[in-house]
């Protein structure tokens, strides 16, 4: 490992936002994704980057990219480090460009609700700065103090409040790129356009390829009037998706709809165990009136339907609790190598996708835990994600397990018609089975964007595309 | 013009998907632009295809363009020929591709709400095959009896029901492509996806210089329970907007807010006239509790902004008579030449917009009439649409007034920071102004990814993307 450039990024960025520390590469060798923090936990070798760049402006992204484009230097786009799919992995002679201290408000419009962020922004932070105005940016992934704007938009992010308020793709206004050769690009203008495609869908899902996020404008909502909970028992998960259905498919649109199976109920919500019954939560939002005419109409379908109404404190639990996650290594401790797979699929098809891939997890050595729950709703379809936990008797067989699991589950959903990525991205994990989603003819047009765009392959190389 | 292919293209696809005859190509020279018909009309030459091809299938169109590819032949995608921007313009050697023969129903599922149609579908045709399941796409441009599926899809179309409905970014589902090397793609997949950028926004808005729209799977609605519909009177567009705004940020969504301005009321609903005043006029859909609380909020709103309650027998009269617009030739006929012009912009922008746009296009040497209405409505802004007429003594004048209104309008709503093209799409009429939405860096971005995917320039060349 020879990487010959760190004085010359100091000097031309400044030395404040040029490390080649050991302290501040080996905290960045990898993210969330589950594997890294196994072979750490392992004791096997995570590979560092050369350097951390930090910069704290638009200019200097622009001065490192046309730098690393000049001497065909690797760049990897690194926001908080919550991705759990191989978004990030850096080689030892890569520069890992760290976005975090790009973290300004740069405006908030209360009359357009509009806010723009530097990219590296705390996603938290961001919702807290539009709150102060009475405003929402209505965008909660689990990781929502732990993510950055930035990364919403490049792994095409979801919020638990989806179904009404929409996913990344619909909050976004514009956003702020430097593109592989250097140049700076403003995407997005108006709020509607018909000027040609839409560019920003060449960065949004990109997941640092095509270039760096640098700064996003979102479209905020005004916060609700009214906040109402339910809650209901289903028979089955099938029971509980036709409930679903119906009630998206009348055009109500309950911002939160999730629904766990019977073995998440009892892991997740113990207090509330009824039988062998799922649940069905749903919290309701918006003007007063709406929310009591929703609740009503969602309350017949429910009947019609077979549902039981449960005690909707169980809603109100989830949303106090929702974002608690065990970390990685206390569950390795443990003995348990554990993830998360989300999907979509359409109505017709979510049925086999949760039972066959449920039944497909369950084959896995060891498995200790497969379960499902669904968490955004369209007028098409649904989401589920699966929870899968393997705990063998020896730890080294841990990560050839893991990548069964998502083999199996990722086949499966497929087999089934699914979609196999729903908002976690793909990265380095899901790359080999993103020709179930895109045919090999969208990998093919995907590719020639990609080099079209960066010829060098300066951008977060290896990420994404599978391997030619 | 020397055109030797029409032999070997009958060969390849068939005597009667392949013709030279002057009736098939005169009558293609071009779409509903209105400058062309003014050509036509003056006496001037329009330039026709060296030939016309009416695929029936998607293998047809495959090898078409693989033909075409090899040798290099321009080739002009054509729906039902609704455009009015100048994206048709075929010269002497170029194929014209006519899409609508490939006009069938491939699929309805009313369970998934998904309808898959050939590209060069009849948009109403579509609407009517849904409609006898109880379900509707809910896409409604003025177009809709004149246009195609495809043609939606290629230019970002928009229809009169937007507001609730989205426009067709929100409503398509999936679409089957052939790229200009002649390879099928198929984009979208599941209901949601985080698999990479979303590429069917390459697609969406390019107009075919990307390839061609074999293939068109929408997200439909089920029809709604009920529908309701109300009027207003502002004294001003801006006390208008202010009432739309809070409306739409209280997250309020009826499909139609339309609002016109005092000259638009006297030419359009002379019975409704009220002193000097602007009418909004809006339908409201869906289920019946929700419509109820909608109207009483929106009346309650409509109230404190200052808005006075009109008969809503003129929104009913609007949407029974909404898709009569007179041909321009009749209007030519009568002195006149006219054209509408659609932007977007923030809600803070949009007085400017508005009263900037309507004194620009007073100036035009013989204008006649500069008046807008509102149509299509977002949480940060609004679109408006101006209409325009000139009525010059002399005829020979009427393009270049014609361009001296286009050039001032989109110049003044530029200034005014407003976005230049809301949905009709930018063809050749727009392309020389879309740097103010792109940007320079947009569109050399928007170039790069042509040039790759269509190397050999063989797709729509001159549409879209200004002249190098």
């Amino acid at each position: 490992m020879t990487f010959s450039h760190t004085q010359a990024l100091s000097d031309l960025l400044g030395a404040s936002k040029v490390s080649s520390a050991e302290a501040d590469t080996h905290q960045r060798r990898f993210d969330r994704w589950c594997v890294k923090h196994y072979r750490d936990w392992r004791g096997q070798t995570v590979t560092a980057p050369a350097c951390v760049v930090s910069p704290t402006t638009t200019a200097e992204v622009q001065a490192l990219i046309r730098y690393a484009n000049q001497h065909a230097i690797a760049v990897i786009p690194y926001g908080l480090g919550s991705g759990v799919c191989g978004g990030i992995e850096p080689q030892g002679d890569d520069i890992l460009l760290d976005m975090s201290r790009m973290n300004q408000v740069c405006d908030i419009n209360p009359t357009d609700l509009l806010a723009t962020f530097e990219a590296g922004k705390n996603g938290l932070e961001a919702e807290e700065a539009v709150a102060a105005h009475g405003l929402t940016i209505g965008h909660w992934p689990q990781s929502v103090a732990i993510s950055t704007v930035g990364g919403w938009v490049s792994t095409r992010a979801s919020g638990q409040f989806s179904t009404a308020y929409g996913n990344i793709e619909d909050i976004i206004y514009a956003m702020e790129v430097v593109l592989p050769n250097g140049e700076i690009v403003t995407l997005g203008k108006a709020p509607r356009a018909a000027a040609g495609p839409d560019l920003r869908h060449l960065i949004m899902g990109a997941e640092g390829i095509m270039g760096v996020v640098t700064k996003v404008t979102l479209s905020l909502r005004r916060q609700p009037e009214a906040r109402e909970f339910s809650a209901f028992y289903c028979h089955s998960m099938a029971q509980g998706f036709e409930a679903q259905r119906q009630i998206v498919q009348a055009d109500w649109r309950p911002p939160v709809m999730r629904q766990y199976d019977a073995s998440e109920v009892t892991r997740l919500f113990p207090n509330y165990e009824s039988d062998d019954s799922g649940l069905l939560l749903m919290v309701h939002e918006g003007p007063a009136g709406r929310v009591t005419a929703e609740l009503e109409a969602i309350r017949a379908i429910a009947d019609t339907v077979g549902l039981v109404e449960a005690d909707s404190s169980v809603t109100k639990g989830w949303l106090d609790h929702r974002n608690h996650v065990p970390e990685w290594v206390d569950l390795l401790n443990m003995g348990v190598i554990a993830d998360t797979i989300e999907v979509s699929a359409t109505w017709q098809q979510i049925d086999a996708v949760y039972n066959n891939t449920v039944a497909a997890l369950q084959t896995v050595p060891s498995i200790a835990l497969a379960s499902a729950h669904s968490s955004h709703v369209y007028r098409s379809g649904i989401n589920l994600y699966f929870t899968f936990a393997c705990a063998p008797t020896d730890a080294a067989e841990m990560e050839a397990l893991y990548f069964e699991a998502w083999d199996k589950a990722l086949t499966a959903t497929a087999a089934a018609g699914g979609g196999i990525a729903h908002h976690h991205g793909s990265g380095r994990l899901r790359r080999q089975y993103l020709h179930h989603d895109l045919g090999d003819q969208g990998i093919e047009l995907l590719r020639t964007v990609k080099h079209a765009i960066d010829p060098k392959g300066i951008m977060n190389p290896g990420n994404l595309l599978p391997e030619e």
